[in-house]
């Protein structure tokens, strides 16, 4: 596969993550009675990953996140030049989606951006729990080392084949569980930034942070799996 | 395999997927202090794709929606001439299950057609959540899309062998976790066909729409996805 | 594996679907705030036939019901002469289960027999919604059938390798999803006769429907998938 | 693998389930209106095996669990020379872990570990539903059993290739929503003994029973499954 192709699969799989992911938190979590709540939301964050893995694994990996694509550099598997690439395409993607997304939110007639917001990431007083802005930065940085380990290690040639994709999806699922009251999760810059550029205010303020945290936990994360796996004498 | 085993196996599998679909949302969706929600019904909505590809898979190519017998169609993945026979079968099938819903849900006594429906599909007034008509087809449009490009891509040769049963019932999960709120979530015309027959009113008004979207979606999903993997120079 | 190894297989694994099924419904399900709901016991059904059938799939089969011992016989899968032993294995490890969830069950002071039941099966004043009985015969005969058929498929030489577990698991999860407010579920006569013995009165007066509709619906699966998949001329 | 590797590899898995299952419960479990519930932790501490199964079985076998260690032995698919190794690196990840989760738990200004714990495990007083002691004991021991059973079968040979992961996972998944009424759910030493550790009091003076109980039906599970399946003359 070619660089456009890569790119163009890129796009299109970050559009659905953040289309799918923030799109049932705001639309179906709190629906009045049967809403899905935080365990549907995390299900749907992970069957974006599960799903996309399966129908773009194989032309561009389907990273979908730019920790992910440095996190597979530090460990050793994937090219530094293709970075930029893969960055910008996950971007532009999480981008088009959010705003897609807010679309299909207005055409609710009581929906409004100040009071239902766009699943922004927050830390402080933008963190669904109230958690510090030192506890989201740690949770961030954590949850995406172990993203990143599990990534390196279910696509490691010794693991099952053709499994990755419910493995690293299915990660996903769980860190949403463990943590979305704590920073809306993030784990993925890109993702936190499509919201941020629609909402604006706090959640662009802190977004620096959910491009920070996540990169270095997974810069550790596949770094560490590397290092774990090296043959010994 | 011959037409007619095909086609038996496109009408049972579709009426499996309205039965069981239509079924948990009008059965348990709502059942008091334990109802199994949007959720529950996302999830069984799903697993009738995902326990019936296993099944049938390797008869029908387990379609059971004229969206994705248009869209593989569109992928260059399935012949013209089999279409009508495809989607006569399905919509048999839907229309079929719909009715033998309606007999279940009648044999409780406080159940009226009025009061509770059968999970038909709508927009603008008929939207659970109020959503307006161009949401709504903007919606389907969309999600029939990725639900046809995750079905290229998790049946193409170089997909993991033997997941795209998986894959493609878990897309369909996740694609009602998001939009049950605006259509009741259809991306499938003959989903929508078997309980608009039994309901009638505004749900047959609008059945059309339930036909062009997720036809169109799905035709621009399998295009899409076969140029993207087009070899290049 | 000689038959006194089946046998012992099939009795773990019964035992195993009614303490984890009926288990969690009369722990779990209506715990405060926080319980799992009909939505938690329908993936606790599903997923102790996912594991069992992973751990003794390659002893007995892992049928762990009655329906799916006579469905496969009469499907071609299944040698009649094995029957007895299959379901006396089944029904014995249903009924000890039972007996134990039940003294877990007394575990906590405030339990009773008569106020908290054992998610024993039931139609008409026994149905956990109100259905009538001929409502639940007929729900009970179309889900195994649909059991059945899944099975036969997903069991078929055709159908991706080492997938049917979950495809049959996971079949039993959306059958509950589906029906627990029509009869509790059963789709399997050694379930529902396990917990009707510790609970009697109703519960056993009704036994027999839990019998019959569930293996006719079996039967009538397994026959018509084999009949669908006779190689034509 | 080394041993340094193999140690490493279940510390790191182990930090994973306590961090993941326990973090899932303090903070998401019982959050406001949206809250993932009972189902959703027990969806977490299973997912944490799938996932980590997925990625360190190729590495020490992704036992995560004294109990499994045990069963393992039990059940002649480990060597006793390595069972220190494998339970101190165990019980020093949940340790870590357990003391990571409250310092990121006090990230919220009103959390106090009075008067909202850290999921530790319990029984009696302690048990989230006022189960007995006794029914405690007899449930630890019970699951534990089934939960080696499940891992030995599933791990058989002639078990489907690369599916064990997911089995395992799930079983932890259905354990939990059978009996966190009960005991909170242990069936696991070095997850019982990291929060106790923390919140002391009740939680370590019970601590005892979360290691008998556990690793006795484990002793029990591995050895039934493996006399079972001993080839008959």
């Amino acid at each position: 596969m070619n660089n456009i192709q890569r790119g163009i699969a890129e796009f299109i799989g970050t559009f659905w993550l953040v289309l799918g992911g923030c799109g049932s938190a705001v639309i179906s979590a709190a629906f009045p009675e049967v809403g899905i709540g935080l365990l549907g939301v995390s299900l749907a964050f992970g069957l974006t990953v599960v799903t996309m893995a399966f129908a773009i694994g194989h032309i561009s990996g389907c990273h979908l996140n730019p920790a992910i694509t440095f996190g597979l550099w530090a460990g050793g598997r994937f090219d530094a030049r293709d970075i930029p690439l893969y960055v910008a395409s996950q971007t532009l993607g999480a981008i088009a989606a959010a705003f897609t997304l807010y679309v299909i939110a207005t055409g609710k007639a009581d929906y409004s951006l100040a009071a239902h917001g766009l699943a922004a990431n927050g830390v402080g007083e933008a963190s669904p729990g109230g958690y510090a802005m030192a506890t989201g930065f740690l949770v961030e940085v954590l949850l995406a080392f172990f993203f990143l380990f599990v990534i390196m290690g279910a696509t490691d040639a010794k693991a099952p084949a053709g499994f990755a994709p419910l493995a690293i999806g299915l990660t996903l699922a769980l860190i949403h569980l463990i943590s979305i009251p704590v920073t809306n999760t993030s784990v993925n810059p890109a993702r936190s930034t499509g919201p941020a550029l629609v909402v604006g205010g706090v959640a662009l303020q802190q977004l620096w942070l959910f491009w920070v945290a996540p990169i270095l936990g997974g810069l550790i994360g596949g770094f560490v799996y590397k290092e774990l796996n090296k043959t010994t004498v």
